[in-house]
């Protein structure tokens, strides 16, 4: 089993009320393919970076087992991203969107990535998600993120990629945006219309709501009480979800969707814990199935 | 075993984006009540109520084999509250509130109730509170409901009734409040050192989360499809958790504690499906079963 992550590389500038980080590593691809790594190898990244970005970077994908040759790095600067995040960390204004090299990405696979079978499309222009499934040679699973810019400004494409995937991320706000249901619940279910065999609906600390035409499963949040910073844990939960099921191989066996979506929890839940990617990188399986325990145990009645 | 429930009995107005009560019977002594009664018996309540409360509403409680002898009728007024909800329910604005009777309200327990050995003190001031507990002769567990405007307005009487109950109910934005922690986790868990054996964190359509020194339990929401009025929930929930404890017997049994929430739970999924107590007042026995066994499939894993 492989698994195949696409999406963006970034130095990320964040705010929040415990402290600022500056240029740290960040990036959709780069959450996805660490916490990925924790299940499955190979993983293998697709991005873009500038000529400023660190060779540092670089050599800690690599350091993990991360197959880095779909990582191009081209003329111009690296994307940039800057957030606050409130009080709660519930909400996040962003300061400034520096696109650079990533405003020109048009992923090319090279050859011998077109055979990886778990794909991770991490959200970027939905034209683009497409023309990279138009690469894969015979995906066993893709899995989707996007936002809610595309959901307004590129409905048509993001549809269209939408129809051709497996799985669906979301968040709650973005679920009722693209279905125009107020009701979580209903909204969900309606998602499921628009093609994918399954919606998974984040709810930050409140955990997630998984959607199938067969079941439906409400997953809690792992209890952290140091949360430090939300950047990443909706990829760090999708590389744990797609990296779990790529090492299982059974996509569609309940049981282990379900379990996936324990093991996104717990990846996501080590993100949160520091800047950028120190603490996800941190995480070893035992680790990991520590926490699984401790979700189930919490969980249990 | 028995249960005994004070709190106020109601006239509400209503209106949310489907539709608008007026008058509806409600009141957190109302819900309580019959919620609880699904599970045990004998359920009093001790309220009190208007020259205008309608006699088919006191029948009402009498036919579902409620103890009504605490119920007061007095000169004057029924307690009448008016709200209005937002487009997805979360987001509530209080229209009107009068007072009415209920601003004289001082809870006299006749004597062949002060042998209850269940609490629900649902929620009023404080100091009413205290005065409850010192009526009742031995009770085997009492549980406390509050709002943010006792914790503003009225800390010390609300921190001296905290440290004499066993179970306090909380909404995520009083429990922040009341500890000045932003992170649930640590908050709830700093709820603890005021004094009770447990706090439980009811966070709407998320759920809730439960702590004790013991362990902790997250319990979902169930998926409630035709979520109508939110009104009356959190009174339900308390009802069904401290009716199902009364019905087991053994407070204290861990399992039965987590069954007592789901049940709580189911009980709430039940009242915001209509306006006032009309779809509280269809759950039986068996439906509430089925309600129960649904979370339980959707959340295992």
């Amino acid at each position: 089993m492989s698994m195949l992550v696409v999406g963006s590389v970034a130095l990320d500038t964040v705010k929040t009320p415990f402290g600022e980080a500056e240029n740290a590593l960040g990036g959709s691809c780069s959450y996805a393919s660490v916490a990925a790594r924790c299940f499955v190898e190979p993983v293998a990244m697709v991005g873009v970076v500038g000529e400023d970005f660190p060779e540092t970077h670089v050599e800690f994908f690599a350091g993990r087992g991360i197959d880095t040759r779909g990582l191009t790095r081209t003329a111009g600067r690296t994307f940039r991203w800057g957030g606050e995040y409130g009080f709660d960390l519930n909400s996040r204004e962003t300061l400034f969107t520096e696109l650079n090299v990533f405003a020109d990405f048009r992923p090319e696979l090279p050859a011998e990535l077109r055979a990886f079978d778990h794909v991770f499309l991490a959200n970027i222009d939905p034209s683009l998600q497409l023309s990279v499934l138009d690469q894969i040679e015979k995906p066993k699973m893709v899995v989707l993120d996007t936002m809610n810019f595309w959901i307004d400004g590129a409905k048509d494409a993001l549809l269209e990629t939408i129809r051709r995937v497996d799985v669906l991320l979301l968040n709650d706000e973005e679920t009722r945006m693209l279905t125009g249901e107020a009701n979580l619940i209903k909204a969900g279910a309606k998602v499921l219309d628009l093609g994918p065999r399954m919606v998974i609906v984040k709810k930050g600390e409140h955990g997630s709501l998984v959607f199938t035409e067969d079941f439906l499963f409400s997953a809690p949040a792992y209890p952290v009480e140091l949360l430090f910073d939300p950047t990443g844990a909706g990829d760090s939960f999708a590389g744990g979800f797609l990296g779990s099921l790529a090492e299982s191989g059974d996509c569609w066996d309940e049981a282990h969707l379900r379990r996936a979506v324990i093991h996104g929890t717990v990846m996501a839940s080590y993100t949160v814990e520091a800047f950028g990617l120190g603490r996800l990188a941190e995480a070893d399986r035992e680790g990991v199935e520590e926490r699984f325990r401790a979700i189930r145990e919490m969980s249990r009645f």
